[in-house]
């Protein structure tokens, strides 16, 4: 008996199938720092968990399946501070941002169509297109010019009677590109006059540097029947085990359908919601402190980066990762290296290898993902270690090559 | 611009679609008895909901891909209790046993393949069926008989090259079928014949009455190979809102492709599967009480039901639904009619339409799904008002036709 070919197929997540490795190098006592996740450690607002511990229903109830109705409430008004009006029949609230972007895909695709997505990209965007059947189609960017959008004569040119949508994520992960807004307008512009599909991943939108402001594909106007974004409280509140997130659009009909999408699975969790609608009542400074201490972050980081020689990677403005190339031939030998053999102090450092967040066979063997979640502290100390090890790891490669 | 096919032809859940008319019946200041959905009224035993007032992480943290240690090591004293055997690598852990159903589909069925189900089902099969991409190929039973298997040959004629499992719910949603351990064997034993995967929902396990006992798919002998079970805490400890539930199977192909499709959506929530956890942990004499509770309704429903002239309906012996073929030609319009035109004493009751609990087109118009989810004191009023509403409806109708 065969599995199925998406069985067979569906890629191993490369943010998680090393943490063998990195177990085995716990059991032998050593300390790793896991930057190859994207789980900040900067506490949960207390506010937020208080709704746990305040939950003092009899039956813990299943919720309607659009989400609980003072949640989406309180998502009227966390968009409204952005600008953006809604109404809440615009939201369905899902389990994680993961569950959007499934309903979102499957919304718009029929099973063998495309979507258009720049690459390197979020690395479950593969496994939900396996699921669902769906071919990701990538636009290739690079490390050399920040991961630039391409033009739209390259976007027009992958195009094809399949494509359904043209999909980004703002700020970008694993690239942290931040899209302008004549960027997200072009692109608006382009879906529109295409008869395509704009999904916008904008979980990581309140991780923005420099003073750089964000845009979303709901600003752009008279672009209702084309707009759909994809949400989720796990980054902005580091609430990610609450497993809370959204899909918004203006669109009735899409609405519609992923509103029996989501009577399929019944709903999101109740209490989790409940934790979420507290963190849209923090007041205004919460975000701020959190965009000084993960700005600061990523300067130590790219710092570090940029004396190790070699190194192609230019300043992120947005999310929480650094996506580097490496003058090495394979980023995930390394990382697999560097938990099984190399420690300083009995520490070592754990990174995202970067095949995987490519569509395109054989991209991204040499790069590698480093998500700056930790505390300055831990994170200078990883940053040691890192480079050490690649100066080591460089070493025996090139003994071997000489072989 | 259109949506997808599965957008477009995805159906509404015949559980949750006319909530409409009933918010528009409580706008009007009418109680409705809910016996439309499988939402049990008893209180979620103390000793979980503490796991949420006790949670003191100070960051809400993802969890692994395949569920918390401590949980799954809870899940395997609790199949322990059963009589399975298991080891931890045999569980995952899902968001509900919604995403359980979804895996195991997606794991063993490639689009366009096939799985077949005795009708009425659990109608939600019919979403993730058509969100896969994947036939339902239904086996027609009949409330005359209480919905028995048919035997062997009518089975084996469903069979095709595309056929890839059998599914059963055990006990049933919506029938309240028992399969005897002499069936689950049978069936077992033709899947193995027939190099199918066996699917078992067990999610109404503890749900058996007249002091008979369940059969696992995981009991039946030299079947590792083929058995998947799917599970859920929602029914069992009235922890519906909590979203959790489980893939078992010893087929560690099987196992290591569900993780990767885990993997994708990253983690269940992290809280609830600590306040399943504790639901494990709880006296045995919970689920005698449970039985005792759920025995007495359904005896209750059905003599009110057996009252009716011209009702069709077995005792069902397990889960908490009657799915009865009534005296009229829509139950559906029944339905909303009793939520707009009927009440006694301003009250009156809600079910679910039986159509959308098959996948054969025609079947189950007269049919419908009532669920023993109240207190008898409430359960007793709302079959006074279901058993006068239908009296009158008749009266009405046969105004109408012969008019």
């Amino acid at each position: 008996m065969e599995l199925s070919k998406r069985a067979r197929e569906i890629q191993a997540s490369p943010i998680r199938k090393l943490n063998p490795y990195a177990n085995s190098a716990k059991k032998r006592g050593i300390k790793v720092y896991h930057l190859n996740i994207g789980q900040p450690d900067l506490p949960t607002p207390k506010e937020m968990l208080k709704a746990y511990h305040e939950f003092s229903d009899e039956v813990l109830e299943y919720g309607p399946s659009q989400g609980l109705d003072i949640y989406r409430e309180g998502l009227v008004k966390y968009y409204g501070n952005l600008g953006i009006e809604l109404k809440v029949d615009d939201i369905i609230v899902t389990t994680g941002g993961s569950e959007a972007i499934t309903f979102a895909m499957m919304v718009v695709c029929e099973v063998g169509d495309e979507i258009i997505v720049p690459e390197p990209f979020y690395t479950n965007y593969n496994g939900f297109a396996t699921m669902a059947g769906i071919t990701l189609i990538p636009l290739t960017t690079y490390a050399e010019n920040g991961f630039a959008l391409p033009g739209n004569s390259v976007i027009e040119a992958k195009i094809s009677p399949k494509t359904k949508a043209i999909m980004l994520c703002n700020p970008g992960n694993p690239t942290g590109t931040v899209y302008s807004r004549e960027e997200i307008f072009r692109i608006a512009d382009l879906a529109k006059r295409k008869g395509l599909y704009f999904i916008s991943d904008e979980v990581y939108r309140e991780f923005i540097y420099d003073g750089l402001s964000h845009t979303s594909v709901l600003e752009v106007p008279d672009f209702e029947e084309n707009a759909i974004l994809v949400d989720s409280v796990s980054k902005r509140y580091s609430a990610c085990g609450a497993r809370i997130g959204c899909i918004v659009s203006k669109n009735k009909e899409i609405m519609s359908s992923v509103l029996k999408f989501a009577q399929a699975r019944l709903c999101p969790p109740t209490v989790d919601q409940l934790v979420a609608n507290a963190g849209i009542y923090l007041p205004e400074t919460y975000f701020e402190q959190l965009k000084v201490e993960y700005q600061s972050r990523r300067d130590l980081v790219l710092s570090e980066l940029e004396k190790i020689p070699g190194v192609i990677c230019k300043k992120p403005e947005g999310a929480f990762y650094v996506f580097a190339k490496l003058p090495i031939e394979d980023a995930e030998d390394f990382i697999i290296w560097m938990l099984k053999e190399f420690q300083i102090d009995n520490e070592t450092v754990m990174a995202a290898p970067g095949d995987g967040f490519y569509a395109t066979p054989g991209l991204g063997k040499n790069e590698l993902r480093l998500a700056y979640i930790l505390c300055k502290e831990d994170l200078k100390k990883a940053m040691y270690i890192f480079q050490n090890g690649l100066a080591e790891y460089q070493k025996l490669h090139i003994g071997k090559a000489s072989s």
